[in-house]
């Protein structure tokens, strides 16, 4: 109770799942939160989970943190101001420009408003799916702007190390390229691939491996929810659909000649950008670090798995990733094991020692 | 030794990943297989491997199994026909229409040839990666044509199914559309997507989370094996990527002007089309059942994911998928594991019982 950084209270506006997990972490935390709701049953249900206690007359907020729609971020966080003009005043919405700009034109005071995005979420709303621990690890951004400091705002920080997030700086514009880029995209991606199978042949998805799973699963998300949230990142997500628009020609037209000259130069090309990118994507712990990946194959049955990785503790050897792959018609799986490359091939001696079977190495 | 179903001998041409892994399952079949490959170095190092030995005169194959890259795989079919009249001989590449039209260009028999694919492979080529178990549960595509039955081309399936693969019929063409579909094209897509970060600052890449990942992965492979697939299967896979554009085209002009019209109900389409087409992906063992899905946070020492799946195994609970996720700055990982509805409460229950911290549940 006493490590808290934040004195309390603290108001939060909208008790959806990340109003009240906000709510509920604080509350383990012992910070006094004040919860609103423009639904009083979704209040009702988020006190009664135990997220925080209705507004009193007189209460003072430190902070107030608003979780509602993009859409009316701005005007919740406007009449906040007023309302509270002792409070620093936050938003969570998913995109940063927007908002800000809403309220320049409301003429609110942004001396006491920086807005943030937690790098957290659930497909599954309510306070009824909410966490303390929703935050723990996340990066959480604060988007400054030249109306307040990030001294001013320190407040905002302090909440999320309160909730065991990673601050990170950056501006509204910054951060809506960057989401832009690592979320909204790649959700539109995998969308537009995903729908590719909608009219396929049972035969056809009959053969997915992998790959297929990998490159589609996020495809499951809301569509009520990402309307939302790309109508309003719009032209950041535009420019890099259109840069991917343009890499996408090239490989259609190489493809409606393969061989013809240069044809196959271009698609290596293709393949050989996303090699680079992919590069790009930091590894476990917001690392760059390059892992060996050794294949083990794994039987079907309870505690299968649990053996393995124990025999593998026992080693002294830490797993940096661990991914699973189950093959139609087979009664095991195969267990993807990451691992720093100087213990990889005692690893695999011992694990081959044992009796287990490698089905691959990778360096 | 006596449960295999091909007699032998077994001439496999092309000593490379896919030729030396069918020796080194046949072997331990007990199956006498006959190497050859054009590079004797490559071939000298596979029969060191254990994958077979080398042609003798008077040997005279039940079946021939070609392993060459897809460019040559007529030619040497074709050859392999002339040489051995008595044979059964298919191929293993990764497309299977433009050997056929080559093979009917070259005047063969087609009588004594069926093409096939099984749907295995590994990053890593050549016969020091070989794996006698690299088929096992896979898919292993055996593509029919009017010159041939079934029936006569049997010592395929025997092929497949003493490799512990899952033997599929489907015509050559029915086959190229399914892989361009839930391979070819995904590879593309996800190179073209890892292209966006080349140029991407280290700061929104450290924003990356698992959709990114996950949705990059593949991205990694390699230019030359892929220019060679694309280039053989360009026209499905040109089809694909075409109605893939004009999915893209729509979105694109939607975002131009997100509060028109009709915008936002066509990015919602274009979401819930791929909410449609991810629901087609059988999920494990080659089901479509659907699992409900527990997130569980493990502690990033040795041993930690041993113990939680130790006590999983231990409450009687079989484990359908797992997957570990990491944090940038975190200290611990999150385990997503997906078991049968009728379980999840009783296990939250218990590993809640037990001390462990349940970040998330999804049904």
């Amino acid at each position: 109770m006493s490590d808290r950084r934040l004195q309390g209270p603290v108001r939060v506006v909208g008790a959806g799942l990340l109003g009240a997990s906000i709510g509920l972490a604080l509350r383990e935390k012992g910070v006094d939160v004040i919860l609103d709701d423009s639904s009083p049953s979704t209040l009702r249900l988020a006190v009664d989970y135990g997220a925080g206690r209705t507004a009193q007359p007189g209460d003072e907020p430190e902070l107030v943190v608003v979780c509602v729609p993009p859409d009316v971020t701005a005007r919740v966080v406007a009449a906040e101001l007023t309302a509270y003009p002792g409070a620093l005043v936050t938003d969570v919405a998913s995109v940063k420009s927007l908002p800000l700009t809403e309220l320049r034109e409301l003429g609110a005071d942004l001396s006491r408003y920086i807005g943030s995005h937690p790098m957290a979420g659930r497909e599954r709303g309510g306070a009824v799916s909410a966490r303390a621990d929703l935050f723990i690890g996340r990066p959480w951004v604060i988007a400054g702007h030249d109306g307040i400091t990030y001294g001013r705002a320190a407040a905002v920080e302090r909440l999320a190390l309160d909730l065991g997030a990673v601050p990170i700086e950056m501006t509204a514009h910054d951060h809506d390229a960057s989401v832009a880029l690592v979320s909204h995209v790649p959700q539109l991606v995998a969308s537009l691939l995903a729908a590719r199978l909608t009219g396929a042949a049972d035969a056809a998805v009959g053969l997915a491996g992998q790959g297929l799973r990998d490159t589609t699963r996020i495809a499951s998300s809301s569509p009520e929810l990402w309307v939302q949230i790309l109508g309003a990142n719009a032209a950041p997500v535009s420019a890099i659909l259109t840069d991917f628009r343009s890499d996408l020609e090239t490989v259609i037209a190489a493809l409606a000649d393969p061989v013809a000259p240069g044809a196959r130069r271009a698609v290596a090309e293709a393949i050989a950008a996303g090699n680079e990118g992919v590069a790009r994507i930091p590894g476990k712990h917001g690392s760059t670090k390059h892992f060996s990946t050794l294949v083990v194959m794994v039987n079907d049955r309870p505690g299968e798995l649990a053996r393995l990785l124990t025999e593998i503790g026992e080693l002294g050897v830490n797993m940096e990733d661990l991914r699973l792959e189950h093959s139609p018609g087979a009664q095991f799986g195969l267990a993807e094991i990451a691992v720093l490359p100087e213990v990889e091939k005692r690893l695999v001696a011992e694990l081959e020692a044992r009796g287990w079977k490698i089905a691959g190495e990778q360096a």
